[in-house]
């Protein structure tokens, strides 16, 4: 039997990938979708403007949105919300008993408070025991878009050598700043060198999820590791998928071979690549010259692959390379559900409704 | 009266953007076409695609091309050729007598030949006084398309505290590639991330053209300086404009206001701001959030302003910054102009003919 | 002495556009810029978010922004406003006594306003003396941004023989919507089958600037026509320029040639083509195969030009042909200007102020 | 048992599309590969520059590519061919005794070739009966790219009234040009207003798929209709998806609700329903204002499914509406499976080998 799962934010872009991802999963239905008072009471084919590349899904045109409230029925919920709202709601959530699986930067940097890419720090989920909601609610969180693939990127590195600084310029597409976001004069034959608040996540947030946990349970502790970062973000006319152009200098500086071997041998844990969602591989090394690209290498692994190419010595670092990841997908919803399905298998979901 | 002037691979890219800016050019009038012998014995109206903006000029239009051969009825030669020809072509014009003037990489880094960005290293002119091609011919070249951008922002930190490491990744526009250059199906919605041979450029050329000139006249030498640049160069969909993150590491770790203060304090010297395609400024630095854009900004100074922005500090080195430049104009034609007009000014450029 | 001139929704892309070609104008100065009251009191370098290509002009980004009330102190206004406040706003101004040259849809098809195309209707002027606003004040309209293009290529063939249907299909540019107007996510690499309101501007303006004006000053009087057109319009990822594919069924079914040679037999009026703002040709016929398009034709005489081509003949009607105007130039603010203009060159624009 | 296929053209873009399309067919496998000189004799890995957005089939990655000349191991013959040569290989194909289901242009118009759209006009495969290839050989063709949107459009009309004259102006997607194809330079934030030799097929090539076939087997025959159609094409900067506004003359003038009846109504025959290819509904009306369009509409159906939109009346002719197909899918190499499937269903791709 599936678990009934709500979306917050359900009308957003995050929301609708959430909806369409989730349509057909094994595990989950959605049988709850709420969103601001301006959609409250109105059916979801009417209240969101759907711009997914698929039809919407007809288990969920016929839901009639509900506010972002606890009450709703169902036995989690998957956060898409906006910043300027997700840090209470997600709180009222969880309080109430509800397991908040987010997509929000709110919380992701609270001490009790996972910030999960199942590949790379599943132990971290034990976070959840510190918190105090409420006896079965909780908050876990997914990194931002373009932290993910970085930190995937990094994983390898930091297991085999240590990371000792870190030089990142990102391509970001347009989805990444949801719907309607980017105005298309800003976007059109166009690049602008600047993301609100995207830095700061980029130089930040891995340094957390590629962090140690210490104690177990309710004593579980995770310490940001304190390596330099420097990201520099654009916005560039791509629909889907964040380019990211890395320089790496790492402890003891390894030869090239060393590290492209490091890469090359990381793969998913046992325990996450038996997760519904989980791709084929999750990091991919392509050796072609000018790969990956978004338009060609984004759907990898239905968008939950991570690829990097152009491996090779950087004249001031140790390496350099090319990361692609799908922003939406690996990046936002389809991180929250891999989140999700890890805790499922783990029974830290369970049924809240009799 | 003007100098007749020669445009050498005239039907390309870059030999259009020669015949449009020197419409109405005050000092040089173009008297002659050349190309391949394709275009060879046709108008140039037949010969040419034209792919610029505004009409073809009337005088140009009803030459007849030329082979590449010396013996066109002019003082000097513009080189827009391509690389796979430049070198002997190049070569055979400075030994018939001709300045060269060209875009081509084949002799940038050539010991004898300046590699010059006006504004930067007016002296590497010397250079030419060792070259022994004939009495009168000479070939000085511009830098790449995106190293004149970086050059010219590192070249005030240079003066100021000196460079110890440099990583700048680019994004590069379309238009760079030449014509048809970037099939559309590679371009649109997508980034590449490899464009072969800039990379290697845009670590070694700034270090020439940075580097300090030694000797005088036939004894004149430039050596490279020997700063580890890192650089990874990208295409995106943009018209034209190239835009490069960068980040330095200075030596003695300056304050960001001194490094701003120096990027601010640069000018053109005398000698070249009063040539006539010298910009009001020929490096902007533009303080708003989200500057400097291709699309908002590209046509600064008539193209010949490199517009800095976003200068900020680093967590990694000392600074930050983000570089503009048009790379059609200032990153080729429009630089290769500005040299033969400092070249003409310093009274290097004699009528060849009765 | 030149006129000072006002302009009303002066923050906005229309209005931005106003002040950009207003610089250095020879008739006009720009002394008052009005918008919404969450501009007024800013300066405008402040208020406006810049997305104009050139730097804001210095003398009018030091103006205080004004709310859109009479008062301002200028002798006429342009109005870019958009057209849920430009109804009432413009009356207003009309009945405080000031010309108002407006750009909005509000007034367009008012019985006693001209909707005017210099080139095509000047003697519709004369409407302006129905209006009883107030002495000194009136109403003058430009059509749609993609009426113009539509009206000045019909207009030959409606003198030389007359029309009787037309089928026009347009590809409009993103910023015919205005800033931010379309979301990228909507634009990039798509075509929105769809302009609210356009399609009816298209089918009805034309057929009233291209009628017959009869009656003089207070008695004239204008009845559209009864031409039958039928316009789809799209929107397309093409930063300036409408494109429009064109049929016309013609009285007589005349020959190919003899519509070719009205076309190119037209020209602007004496009185029309010594305004500032008068391109050398106000309608071009190009005979290439593939033009015009947007990005190589738009800026043809300053963006006042409109391009025409691929005329031949149609299986279904008498003539196809593709039309191309610049629709925030010719087809908004320069087609506004060039209005004023002839209304100065009339005498129609005294100076209001001692 | 499935059947052989090759695939001719198979580096080509229309080739890899066969061979995506092939993967996992239930009733073809790809076993040989052909192109030109330059890429036989190397594996299918190499010589492909694979541009297809999911990874390359592992079963054809290894085959090694042929001359396109009989021989190759197979039942059948998909032919991607460039018009340059099909012509002649294709007849070569069909005379060595094998089926060849073309997408080339070359025998589309032949008298004894069926122009083939499965749901419009199943009954011409009858025409195959009257060539003379050879026993076994023949040749089947599908439409333009174009063609096929509008034809399927176009059935339900022809059926329930009859057509007098259609207008259709399309806006084409760069795929429909192959690889490289356009030029990016021509393509981004651009309009090319014409098609080589699109106009043309998209005039004559319909008439001849709804033309009634008459006599039966090697008696059949089909005689174009002779209603006139005017067709403006242009290329727009859109990846997948060709866009066409149409307005049509219907005999009889009926009502729009008529017409939107007559196009709901329209479903594939059972007999074609069935085939693998198949999508759901092959001609999809939508109601929303501003559908269909091609990044939101172009994957329904797997690419197999026409969208019409917008079907409202028409000032000039009776109705007009937008429709949306899939260029290189419906329109191309998912169109000749589907052709294949027919064959293959109807017991005419006997197996050829032992």
């Amino acid at each position: 039997m599936k678990l009934n799962v709500g979306i917050l934010g359900a009308t957003g872009a995050v929301g609708q990938k959430f909806v369409r991802l989730l349509e057909d999963h094994p595990w989950f239905t959605v049988t709850a979708v709420a969103a601001s008072e301006r959609s409250a009471g109105k059916r979801y084919r009417d209240a969101a403007h759907w711009i997914e590349p698929t039809p919407m899904p007809e288990g969920v045109a016929d839901l009639e949105v509900q506010l972002c409230e606890p009450g709703l029925d169902c036995d989690l919920v998957f956060s898409g919300l906006d910043s300027s709202v997700a840090g209470t709601v997600e709180k009222a959530f969880a309080s109430a008993g509800y397991p908040v699986i987010s997509n929000a930067k709110n919380h992701r940097m609270d001490d009790d408070v996972p910030l999960l890419i199942p590949e790379v720090n599943p132990d971290h989920v034990d976070l959840i025991h510190r918190q105090t909601y409420s006896d079965s609610g909780f908050i876990v969180t997914n990194p931002n878009c373009a932290t993910v693939g970085l930190t995937m990127a990094l994983k390898p590195m930091q297991d085999a050598f240590g990371i000792e600084a870190v030089h990142v310029t990102t391509m970001q597409a347009l989805s990444g700043a949801g719907y309607p976001g980017v105005a298309s004069l800003d976007a059109v034959a166009n690049v602008v060198p600047y993301i609100g608040g995207e830095e700061d996540k980029l130089e930040t947030e891995p340094l957390r999820i590629l962090a140690t946990r210490t104690g177990e349970g309710p004593h579980s502790s995770v310490t940001s590791l304190s390596i330099p970062i420097s990201a520099q973000c654009n916005r560039v006319p791509v629909i889907d998928g964040h380019m990211e152009c890395v320089s790496v200098k790492l402890v003891g500086s390894p030869s090239l071979v060393a590290i492209e071997k490091a890469i090359r041998g990381f793969s998913s844990p046992d325990e996450i690549s038996v997760l519904p969602s989980s791709p084929a591989s999750c990091l991919e090394v392509d050796h072609s010259d000018s790969a990956p690209q978004p338009r060609r290498d984004v759907h990898r692994g239905d968008g939950m692959t991570v690829s990097v190419g152009r491996v090779r010595s950087c004249p001031v670092f140790d390496a350099r390379f090319v990361v692609l990841s799908h922003n939406t997908i690996r990046g936002a919803a389809g991180g929250a559900i891999l989140n999700a399905e890890l805790l499922a298998a783990r029974g830290l979901l369970p049924r809240r409704l009799a």
